[in-house]
C-alpha cells in the first residue's frame, strides 16, 4: 500500500487531488475500483477514462481535464506506470536456498545468497553470481556462468560455454548455446556438420522470453549486448549480433550472421535472413511479418508484407502478384504506344 | 476390437455390408488390410477407394457406390472417423499414481486419483483436481491450479497464478504464465520493465500444443475459453482473449491484447498485432501466413501473403511491389490523357 | 594440434607454404592470429584474405594468388571447413555412465557404453543403443527407440512409440511424438479430437535443431528420413514426410500431411500447408519466409513473400495490392481502347 503523495514522488508526477488517497493495488481504467491505480497510455482507451472508477489515474496534461478523479500527470505515462508496476510485486515464490534435488558438480562455484529449485543440473566448473536464482529442471553445462542476481527459470537449457550477464532474466524452457545450424552438402549431397566450436555471449539486463533459442557461434561467439530484451519463441542463429537495448518481439527469426545495432525494435513475425551476413543499422524499427533479405542502413522505419482482404479478392490479387512484371511492362508499352500518339 | 455393427451404431452410420465383420485397427485407405477400418473425408484421396482392401470405409453416400468393401455411410465422415479414432487408444503409458521423485510442496492439494510422474514440482498452494496426471520434469508454480481430469504432458513449465479447466491436455515443454512482453524505452532509450501483475485463465476442454507460449497479462488475466484447441509452436501475447471452441494452427503467434472471437479458424504461420487492441469477430477464418494488423468486424474468410514462383520471377515482381503506387499512378495519368482525347 | 601437412592430407588440399607449420585452433579471417587456422567460403569475407593474420586459410584456387600466408587450395572451401572443424572439438561435457538420478523403467534395455544424465526418465520397453547418450531432464515414452551413437541432449520430450535411428543429434527441449493437430467440429462447432494413432520414424543421420516439434501420426508414422537436418524451432505436422538428406532452417512450418522430397532446402520461416496433402519435388529450394500453398513438381529454386521498404512506401504498395486485379483489369482496358483507335 502506497499513498498517491509517495506514488507521485516515486515517478516525479504532478499530482491533481488528494495525496493521501491509498493505493492498494493497479488495474486497467475499465476494471479498476476504489483503491486502484491506473493509467491511460495508448489513445485506444481515452474512451474510458470518464468512467473510471479507479482513486488516481496516470496520464498526460493533455488528458488531465478530462479525468473524474485524482490524476497523477507526467510526461510519459507508459514510462511512470513501468515504474509504478514495479511497486506493486505479485507474490511469485523464487528458489529460495538450494534444493537436495538438485545435481550439482562439485568444481561448480556457487556465490553467496543463491537459490536453486529442484532438479537443477549444473556442470563442471559453472560459475553462479551472488542472488542468482535458478528455477526447477534447468540444465547448466560445463563452463558456464550466470551474473549476479541474474533469474533463470525453469526448463532451460543453458549448454556449455555459454557467457550469462547480470540482472538478467531467462524465461522458461528457453535453450541457449545449441549448435548453429551449420551444414554443407558433400559431394553425394549428403549434409556434413561443420562444428560449433563458439560460444554465446549475454550481457547484463538481459530478457530472454520463453522457449527462445539462441544457438552458439560457429567459430566466434554469439553476442547479446546489455538491455536486449527478446520475447518469447525468437530464434537467434548462430553469429549473431544484436546490438545494446534492441527488442525482438515474439516469433521472430534471425539466421546466422545477422547483426542488429543498438536501439533496434523488431516486431513480431519479422525474419531476418540473406546469403551473405546481414547489417541492421541502429535505431532501426522494422513492422510485424516483415521479411528482411538484405542489410538497412539508416535508421528509420520499415515494413514488408501484404495486408489481409477477404479470400476471393486475395486470390486474384495474389495471382496478378505473381505476374506483377508482365503488368508493368504493359503499363510501359501503352505509355510508349500513346507518347508515339502525341 | 469392434464388430461393424458396434461401430456403426456408436457412429450412427448406415452400414452397407456384413454386420459381423471384426474390425481389429484403423489404417489409412492406401494401406489398409483385412481387420482394418478406413474412410474417406478428404476428396484428395478418392482415387484410393476402388482399390482399398480395408475390411471397411466409412464414407458419405455420394461415394458409396464406388466402394468395393463394407461401407459405413454418414453425412460427415470426418466427424464419424473422429468418433471411432477414439475407440482405438494407442497404448501410451501415463502417470499412474504419484512418483516418489518429485518435490511437492506439502501446502499443495492433490485431487483423488492423481498421477504425477517422476521429476515433478508443484510450489505453493496449488490445486489438482481429481484423476489428473502431471507428466516428468513438469513445474507447477505456486497458487496455480488444474481443473479434474486435465492431462499435463512433460516438461511443461506453469508458472504461479495460472488456472486451467478440465478435462484440457497440454502437450509437452509448453510454458503458461511467462511474464509478458512489457517493456517501454526510458529517455536513455533503456527498456525498462513493466511487471506483469496478470495470471492466465485457460477454460475447460482445451488443448495447447507442444512448445506453445501463453503469457501471463500485465494487469488482469491472459484468457483461453472453453475448447481452444492450440496445435504447436503457437504464440499468445499478454492479455489475448482466445474465444471458445477456436482454432489456432501451428507457429500462429497473437501479439498483446488481440482478442479472437469464438469458432474462429486461424491456419499455420498467422500473425496478428497492431499498435493498439485489435478484435477478431466470431467465425471468422484467416489462411495461412496471413498478416493481420487491423481488426476484422464481419465473420468469413481471410487471406494475405503471396504466392511462391520461381525466383526469377519473383525477383522481378517483388521489385515491381516496391513501386506499386508508383505503378497505380502511372495507370491514372494514362486513363487520364486517354479520357482528354476522347 | 595439427601440421599444415596433416590438415591438407585431411581434406585433400594443395598446399602452398610451409607442410610443418603448427595449427592449435581454427578462427574467422578476421580475428585469425599465429596458430589458427581460417577459411574463405563467403565471397563476402573476401575483403579480409590480404589483411589475415592467419597462419593458414582454406580457400579455392582462384583465391590462392592473393593470399598472404599458407594456403590449403581446394574445390570446395565451406566442405573442407566443415571436416577440419571436425578435428577441433569444442570440450563439451557428454553424460557419462548413467547417473543414478534418474528414473529408468526395469523393462527398458539399455545397450553397452551409454551415458545417462540426471533427472532423465525412460518408460516401459525403451530401447537404447549402443553409445547413446541422453542430456539430463529428457524423458523418452513406452515402447520408443534410439539407435546406436544418438545423442539426445537436455530437456527434450520423446512420447511413446517413437523410432530414432543411429547417429542422429537431437537438440534441446525438442518434442518428438506429440499428438497430431486434428480435430473436426461437430454440429455444435464444437471441436472433436482425432485420435492421434500413428508414431514417429527418424532415420539415420537426422538433426533435429533446439524446440523444434515432430508430431505423430494420425493413423500412420509421420516420417524423417535419413540424413535431414531441422534448425531450431521447426514445426513438422503430423504424416509429414521429409525426404533424406534435406535441410530445414529456422522457424520453418510444414502442416499436416506435407511430403518434401529428398535433397530440398528449406529456408527460414517458410510455411508449407494446404486444403490436401502438398508434395515438393526432391531438389527443390524454397527462399525465407515463403508461403507454399500448393505443390511443386519441378526441382528449382522458389520464392514468396515480399521486399521491405520505408514503412510510408509500404503503406501505400500494400493498400494498391488488395486492388491489384482491379488495377489489372484498368490496364486491360485501356489496352483495349488503344487497340480500337488503331
Amino acid at each position: 500500500m502506497y499513498t498517491l503523495a509517495e506514488i507521485a514522488r516515486h515517478i516525479d508526477a504532478d499530482l491533481i487531488g488528494s495525496p493521501s488517497v491509498r493505493i492498494h493495488k493497479v488495474a486497467s481504467l475499465l476494471n479498476a475500483r476504489e483503491g486502484d491505480l491506473t493509467h491511460l497510455s495508448n489513445p485506444y482507451y481515452r474512451a474510458y477514462l470518464q468512467k473510471t472508477q479507479a482513486s488516481a489515474v496516470i496520464l498526460k496534461s493533455a488528458d488531465a481535464e478530462n479525468c473524474p478523479v485524482n490524476a497523477l500527470v507526467v510526461d510519459n505515462a507508459s514510462l511512470a506506470y513501468a515504474k509504478v508496476s514495479q511497486l506493486f510485486h505479485r507474490n511469485e515464490a523464487m528458489p529460495d536456498g538450494i534444493s537436495k534435488k538438485t545435481d550439482i558438480d562439485p568444481t561448480a562455484q556457487i556465490g553467496e545468497d543463491v537459490g536453486i529449485g529442484p532438479f537443477v543440473s549444473i556442470g563442471p566448473n559453472v560459475i553462479l553470481g551472488d542472488r542468482v536464482k535458478i528455477g526447477s529442471h534447468t540444465s547448466i553445462g560445463a563452463e558456464s556462468r550466470v551474473g549476479d542476481d541474474s533469474y533463470v527459470h525453469s526448463g532451460v537449457s543453458i549448454y556449455d560455454h555459454v557467457e550469462i550477464g547480470q540482472r538478467c532474466t531467462i524465461q522458461a524452457n528457453s535453450v541457449i548455446g545449441a549448435d548453429g545450424f551449420g551444414f554443407i552438402p558433400d559431394s553425394d549431397g549428403k549434409l556434413q556438420h561443420i562444428n560449433q566450436l563458439g560460444g554465446v555471449s549475454i550481457g547484463n539486463d538481459v530478457v530472454v522470453g520463453a522457449s527462445s533459442t539462441i544457438d552458439r557461434g560457429a567459430i566466434e561467439n554469439t553476442v547479446v549486448e546489455d538491455g536486449v530484451k527478446l520475447d518469447d519463441q525468437v530464434h537467434i542463429g548462430h553469429n549473431c549480433v544484436v546490438g545494446a537495448h534492441s527488442m525482438l518481439c515474439g516469433c521472430t527469426g534471425l539466421g546466422g550472421s545477422v547483426t542488429i545495432g543498438p536501439h533496434c525494435v523488431l516486431a513480431g513475425g519479422v525474419g531476418i535472413a540473406g546469403s551473405g551476413p546481414l547489417n541492421i543499422a541502429s535505431g532501426v524499427t522494422i513492422g510485424a511479418m516483415t521479411y528482411v533479405s538484405r542489410s538497412i542502413d539508416k535508421p528509420g522505419t520499415y515494413q514488408g508484407a501484404t495486408l489481409h482482404t477477404d479470400i476471393e479478392s486475395w486470390r486474384r490479387n495474389a495471382l496478378r502478384f505473381t505476374k506483377l512484371e508482365e503488368l508493368a511492362q504493359r503499363v510501359a508499352e501503352l505509355e510508349k504506344k500513346l507518347k508515339e500518339r502525341d
